[in-house]
């Protein structure tokens, strides 16, 4: 494929939902034109469309399909269709809680109006949160600033980038940010088995920007660690817990340990719609296990013996204590409890003000 | 393929060397005869056979076919062609410590002999260090179950198997025991990127035994430990330092380090053949890079974008404080320099009584 500029990964034109098909990449960019909230839903769920930010605003569309789809209905089913939708998508996957995040606020913007004004008020909240997903990536690539030292070499994993977000990215936000900045040197990707994000998206992603980026298997980012090749590690998140516990792609634990035991600096970046101040802790975040044939094959090869199984667990929780700290659209904040509910404080009078 | 038992993986047959192809595993059960020394080196290099015991017998063998095939020449002559083999063989792979101890142990053997008696001398060592192995195998297993709790689970990295070794295995050899004596459970193999040998050679071979085992990708190791299902960590080694510093598969060195996390056991399961007391520690072994392709493409299918380079090294250190101890033939012994010593000096002995 030749260097091209990328789209944006979740776009809205002509009353359809436009997505950057991640099961495609490297190898092909295609984008799917989405008219049904079904549809939206089939691609969250089959991960065409993945990354909690870009998850969270795809989902928002799709509610704003269906709330034009229903909007010639007589109120109470308009109404009714709504809420069916909006709990489809909300079971289309369980962990990134950007997802119901960002249906209940196309709910709360639709209120109590139904059919057309429904209908409109849905489209103008999801594609206002279009727009605010990548203002927001630009401020966790600024504040992240703060967390690089001049030539830096940065680790991550899985894929946080403008392909998991609308655009700009969260963790390749920060690494865009830096590289602009002329203080990133260099960046090592995780190639995050099973489904190989890191690999085929961070360093196409990086490769199509000219950011010099190196892939490595999943096991060897400790060793490169121990020779001091890695500054500092930033990954993105699927939901963090309000006592700082961050969901993430599997294997992200287990960086998060190596990484505290080289006293290589870990941090999460993430916006705040990603914070769940519901939650206690880690433990209360459900982790959704995968189909074993992601470990077993690829590209439709049987690569494991007939008959082994897999267990195939997409994420994984890394415990406060071992996060240095969250990169924020607000700031750099501590992953402790008092500083995630001061935040949560701040964000919810600006909201007020706003409202 | 049809549940079959496994021949030998490094067999001596009519004056040819039979091989398991491990590449064509877990699919197809390819069973290559090798007739000259090239042949051996060759199949050393590009990992038809791996494993460093395997390895180890196998460039023993090789070098018997180079003093047979020498033997017709003048004395001279035959010498410096066995020197030569020798010297093609130990170029093959640079980590595996069992390669040069081998075909050191087969040029000790021909000693000042040429011709046929240096063939002679050098194919009956040969031999003699494939029953060796099996024998050490099993001892190794014995030794191993008393790291084993009742019912417990192993997690194991890689490829230590019976096709790592003549048969029976290093570390699997400890999980046969363990299974045979009834208090092995349950088998987690780290799916063990990039080569997949955990999926494609331990879960085979395991299953072939009828030993319960699940794949999971190296990345959910952790995970895995945090929610208490793994009892104890055994994995063989490539090399091991007169410190105790071993060198295994990438990703080795992370698993170790979480597993001391979460304070799980990890052993190394080796012969002593893998000890290496001319290295004061682990930064003294060479560490193979191998090429990205690797990484890349699996069975010849490019995975990666095009122009993203990976970084491959094949194995890394995890350091002797990092290790609970070693499982040899010889019992377990610390991974401390006092003990490996000790160990050393006995092994002498018993040599020289045998002398």
């Amino acid at each position: 494929m030749e260097r091209a500029s990328l789209p944006p990964t979740v776009a809205y034109e002509a009353g359809a939902v436009r997505i950057v098909d991640q099961r495609e990449l490297p190898h092909r960019l295609v984008v799917l034109e989405l008219h049904t909230c079904d549809d939206v839903s089939r691609a969250i769920r089959d991960m065409a469309i993945r990354g909690a930010p870009a998850i969270g605003c795809a989902a928002a569309l799709g509610l704003a399909l269906a709330a034009k789809a229903a909007c010639a209905l007589p109120p109470a089913e308009s109404a009714a269709a709504v809420r069916k939708a909006a709990d489809l998508l909300k079971a289309a996957r369980p962990t990134a809680v950007n997802l119901f995040w960002a249906v209940d606020r196309v709910l709360g913007a639709i209120g109590d109006r139904t059919g057309p004004e429904a209908a409109n008020a849905a489209e103008a909240e999801a594609v206002a949160m279009l727009e605010e997903d990548v203002r927001v990536n630009h401020a966790i690539g600024r504040h992240g600033l703060s967390v690089l030292s001049p030539g830096c070499a940065v680790l991550t994993h899985c894929n946080a980038g403008a392909l998991a977000t609308v655009g700009y990215g969260t963790a390749l936000g920060v690494v865009r940010a830096g590289y602009e900045a002329g203080v990133v040197r260099h960046v090592y990707a995780d190639e995050t088995r099973p489904r190989l994000q890191g690999m085929q998206l961070t360093a196409w992603e990086l490769s199509l920007d000219g950011i010099p980026v190196t892939v490595i298997v999943d096991g060897a980012a400790a060793w490169l660690m121990r020779q001091r090749k890695i500054d500092v590690v930033i990954v993105g998140a699927d939901r963090v817990a309000s006592n700082g516990d961050a969901a993430n792609k599997i294997g992200t634990y287990a960086l998060a340990i190596v990484a505290r035991k080289h006293n290589v600096p870990f941090y999460v970046a993430a916006p705040t719609s990603t914070i769940d101040m519901n939650l206690p802790s880690g433990d209360d975040i459900p982790i959704e296990e995968r189909s074993e044939a992601e470990v077993t094959h690829i590209d439709r090869i049987r690569l494991a013996p007939e008959g082994v199984h897999a267990w195939n667990p997409a994420f994984d929780v890394t415990p406060a204590e071992l996060i240095t700290g969250l990169i924020t659209e607000c700031g750099v904040v501590a992953a402790k409890p008092a500083a995630l509910a001061q935040l949560h404080r701040e964000r919810s009078r600006q909201h007020r003000g706003r409202a």
